[in-house]
């Protein structure tokens, strides 16, 4: 295998969420019954059942007709006018002060956002820490720079009031001279916050041990249960040149098929994202920019009205795990639950086409998450309720014919 | 200099077009007078001059109110409908036959396009031919992808039926180790059209020397005078596992604002660079995707009425620059100019900044497509026609006050 045949290798999206339609699922042999239902796609959430603001349309629509060239040819970084509506909106909501000029970028996607960040401060032979379970593109990411992975296991299982990193050993791997450590806030996919406790050390380590924060905050405005949320950036002793925030409208905003994000922070490592952005992809698509004017501009209760209602599907599906006994940590944050299935017999990717296969559901395996978590599934449950309990039923039963014997 | 300073450094975009309002020009002293005249930005089209089709809109419209989630979360590589259509078309417009699920894939833009082939092609220590000049990304893309870049000089200035491309060095880079080959036909900056021999030649030489060929086609559809185009991945000789072709609707068909590009030829390079995409972009924006409906699907007579109004346009431009006595070679295909001043007492970087204080003009320096290219610039005329023509009439009287003295 030569270099980019390995190099691929590794970053190798068969099992990624939303790539299930390209997998062959006929080497599959099922047990028991195939059960009928409606079709759910838990590996995104679906933006029929929780729609985007009709105001985002128009918005774009609005840069299509009435702005036109300004609006599609803007700035790699995105139109000032933009950048600086954003920036308020975000400074507001971060409880700092975002100078819209110099540290904020708008991309396609926090998927683009990551990669530009990443792509901005780690190069060749770089240590990097990343969380573990945490998104399936961190640990690609670092792979595709070509940085040395240290995994810091968060034990999400076995807390109720915080994460549950493992701050000793993330002190150990900043020992060891990682330069950038890279995590998300909610966590994707465990669906927990950090406590304010987690993220003070986390900023106090990085500012012993000179390590650059990239915090992927992307559900951070969808907080169950009146829990309260720290933001790294706001932390009085956060170092503004060594914290890149990440967050954007594709979630609870239901406005993914947009691809908008943005990073925020640290100008010198804002500017390199630009730089790369345009080799990359030159910018966010220009009218979709225009559609960050009704991001933090919802409607009085519509906010509130949207957490309430994922928070009932939550309740119900938790309820329902539970009940079967399968282990899963209480959502929240975010539109995730991630249950760990103790007696399965087969691995979590075959049981992910299985289900596919017998139960009409689309999942995403666990291993994409961290190579250790075998046994878990993680379901997107922003979903039309009735369609996700029926269908997180059929998980359950269809997991019972795949019991270990005692 | 640490290594990632290093490598920002060679990505810098502070004179890529587009990035003209973030100069800083204070510092430039202005000899002559300012002169007065409507605003033309020379380095993109204007696509209020030059609008995208009506149905585009309509078709992005469909894609965010009819067709939703599906539409909004699309596999990696584009919505399967999609891809077969715009494979179709692709296939009738080269001659060749593209297979949709295998052969294509839909990126941010042409330049996601480039990004993703070259990543899915280069990797560190890989010899990379490009032409010079050539779209200013192409350099950049080899130094961030760590490859070593093999410049080949294209003396289009000195030639009519044929490109210019040196297939003697050509021949020499391929000779000492090249395995991939990047270049733009119709060739930005300078609009000439590679012959068919020259396609010939390097079809036959990529074949002896294993050369894996990556081809810009962004302006094909956009021929002036009746002339006839050879697409590469319809030559009889052509490797189709060696060969990656890049086109999209931003230009001529002034659709820039959606951010689509294409990409076709190998399976397996197409395959990396959805594996890339995955950790890049996830996807092109999924309601985009949709425009692509539009493309290639135009009335009767619309491109033809395009393709003329631009040529006229042309005609007036270069008739000025050579009543000038200012060195420039006709457009063969595409929108640009690429004039060279040969007795300017600035260089072109100086003279870009010069001509937005004096003249209110924007343009792009020469030296964002090779280093050599220090006394020309770039136009691209795809502008109001009158506007256009008066903010020439500006340049050249503007290069008349930084003459050398003779």
């Amino acid at each position: 295998m030569n270099h980019i045949e390995s190099l691929f290798e590794k970053l190798n999206a068969d099992n990624a969420p939303g790539q299930e339609k390209r997998q062959n699922k006929n080497d599959i042999e099922i047990k028991g019954e195939s059960l009928e239902g409606i079709f759910v796609d838990f590996s995104h959430g679906d933006v029929d059942a929780h729609q985007p603001l009709p105001e985002s349309i128009d918005y774009f629509n609005e840069g299509f007709s009435e702005i036109g060239s300004s609006q599609a040819y803007t700035e790699y970084r995105g139109l000032s006018e933009i950048l600086t509506e954003t920036a308020e909106k975000l400074s507001a909501f971060t409880g700092t002060n975002i100078n819209p000029e110099e540290e904020l970028i708008i991309t396609p996607g926090t998927q683009g956002a990551l990669f530009l960040a990443v792509g901005a401060t780690v190069t060749r032979g770089d240590k990097v820490a990343v969380a573990e379970p945490d998104y399936f593109a961190n640990r690609k990411l670092v792979h595709f720079f070509q940085g040395e992975l240290y995994p810091v296991h968060l034990d999400y299982l076995n807390h109720n009031e915080k994460a549950g990193l493992d701050l000793s050993a993330l002190e150990a791997a900043f020992k060891d001279g990682v330069s950038t450590f890279l995590f998300s806030n909610p966590n994707n996919p465990a669906g927990v916050i950090y406590s304010s406790e987690e993220i003070d050390r986390i900023i106090s380590l990085s500012n012993q041990y000179d390590v650059t924060l990239i915090v992927d905050q992307l559900y951070s405005r969808q907080l169950f249960d009146q829990r309260s949320y720290t933001h790294a950036i706001s932390h009085p002793d956060a170092d503004r040149e060594k914290i890149i925030t990440i967050t954007g409208p594709s979630k609870t905003e239901s406005l993914s098929g947009f691809r908008l994000g943005t990073a925020f922070g640290s100008p010198v490592i804002i500017n390199r994202m630009e730089q790369l952005q345009a080799i990359v992809s030159l910018r966010a698509s220009g009218y979709n920019q225009r559609v960050l004017k009704s991001w933090f501009s919802e409607p009085d209760g519509w906010m509130d009205e949207r957490i309430l209602k994922h928070q009932e599907i939550r309740d119900d599906i938790l309820t329902l795990f539970r009940e079967a006994g399968i282990t899963v940590r209480t959502t929240e944050a975010g539109s995730y639950v991630f249950p760990k299935f103790d007696v399965l017999s087969v691995d979590c990717i075959t049981f992910s086409k299985i289900l596919r296969k017998q139960a009409n559901v689309v999942v995403t395996p666990g291993t994409e998450f961290g190579p250790e978590f075998t046994d878990s599934i993680r379901l997107n449950f922003s979903q039309d309720h009735q369609n996700a309990v029926d269908a997180v039923k059929r998980i359950i039963t269809v997991a019972g014919y795949y019991q270990n014997e005692p």
